[in-house]
């Protein structure tokens, strides 16, 4: 069972959240599957100070950060097909909204990558399942847009802790087409007929401990839409 | 109970083992600690692309890297004092042998930051417990050293698969005055005198769940030497 991890940095301010991607590594060992990194290898759109918040006048490339995380087993996403997975996991940071959409400056409206969108898309239609932790779950919604499949898609709620906008993120979701769920860290959304499970992990005001679990209750059920043969 | 995770930069070749750390800060949360993440306000040694291993013509601080893994929440390690900590916990990485110590260029016979070896002997005068992971033993040796304190520590075993000199490095840490222990990835070493718990953890061919399961131990090692008030 071979599962793609789609990284977008190192960081959660402008890459991929660390401990999100290192729990999603643990998650698929601990269930006997087999990880596949990759990343595009585009710059990233900033650099940020990840202890004083201020950019930083540097330029750095979304492949090379990630394989930080993955100790340098990271293959570039453009050798990666959909045909080469048994399913995918999109651990969130801000990355995957600065470095493969630009949600966190144009929100809906704006563009992904259409390598990215092209392998979520491929992947659906080959009913292979997606799961979206944290802020991915909108890189899930611009891949879909237009697509004519409307899934069922979280990025927290409004009825607990969280330090972002969950009900401006949610709407936007809405306006790509698809539909928002509210979920609590200790919860995912499952949509059956998409095979796309979401979960909010630190996109609410979450203990390691919350994030660790929710990731690992995703990676529990994506494993259901995976044939037993895979 | 407070406990400290001395960071080192971000990415295994050049920083902190970002899996290491992320495990560390996962087995505090379970066993119910707190963790105090801090490094060091130093430039690295240098950076190296985790990809091709090649080294990039950039300068990064210490302080500021380790904050990615941290999520922001780091402290400068000049405002800590052993007084403040309950443990202390180090993780791998070769950040620890670059940017602490010297000794992935001059084996034992290198420097240390004053800072650091102080921490660590005031640790160890205050009966206070500190784990060390994968390579961050060679630092406790180096702080050891001339201290008229010995301690017994690991950084793997020749008697099961690694990618580095583990005899090697056994016999510089003997060099500084400390005895060697040969552990495998399944088992810690334990200086009840001093206080001091090393694993091997990615010193070894290990795998994630290997590391995972290493780090836990050497946590639930650890809080055997914490009074049940702290």
């Amino acid at each position: 069972m071979k599962i793609g991890v789609l990284f977008h940095g190192s960081g959660v301010f402008d890459g991929t959240e660390i401990q999100e991607a290192v729990f999603t590594l643990l998650a698929l060992a601990e269930v006997g599957a087999e990880a596949v990194c990759f990343a595009p290898d585009v710059n990233q759109h900033h650099v940020l100070n990840h202890l004083t918040g201020d950019e930083m006048p540097e330029v750095r490339n979304v492949l090379v950060e990630s394989a930080r995380i993955a100790r340098g087993q990271i293959a570039d996403l453009a050798t990666i097909s959909a045909h080469d997975l048994d399913g995918l996991v999109m651990p969130g940071g801000f990355g995957t909204a600065k470095n493969i959409t630009n949600w966190a400056f144009a929100g809906p409206d704006g563009t992904i990558l259409p390598s990215v969108k092209q392998l979520i898309l491929d992947l659906v239609a080959q009913q292979k399942p997606i799961v979206g932790l944290c802020m991915s779950p909108t890189t899930i919604a611009k891949a879909l847009e237009g697509s004519g499949i409307q899934s069922t898609l979280t990025v927290g709620t409004d009825a607990e802790a969280s330090p972002y906008d969950i009900n401006g993120i949610a709407g936007g979701m809405e306006k790509t087409g698809q539909v928002s769920a509210k979920k609590s860290v200790r919860e995912i959304a499952v949509d059956p007929a998409a095979r796309i499970i979401t979960a909010p992990c630190y996109m609410m005001e979450a203990s390691i401990l919350d994030v660790r679990n929710n990731i690992r209750q995703a990676i529990d059920a994506m494993l259901a839409f995976i044939p037993v043969a895979a």
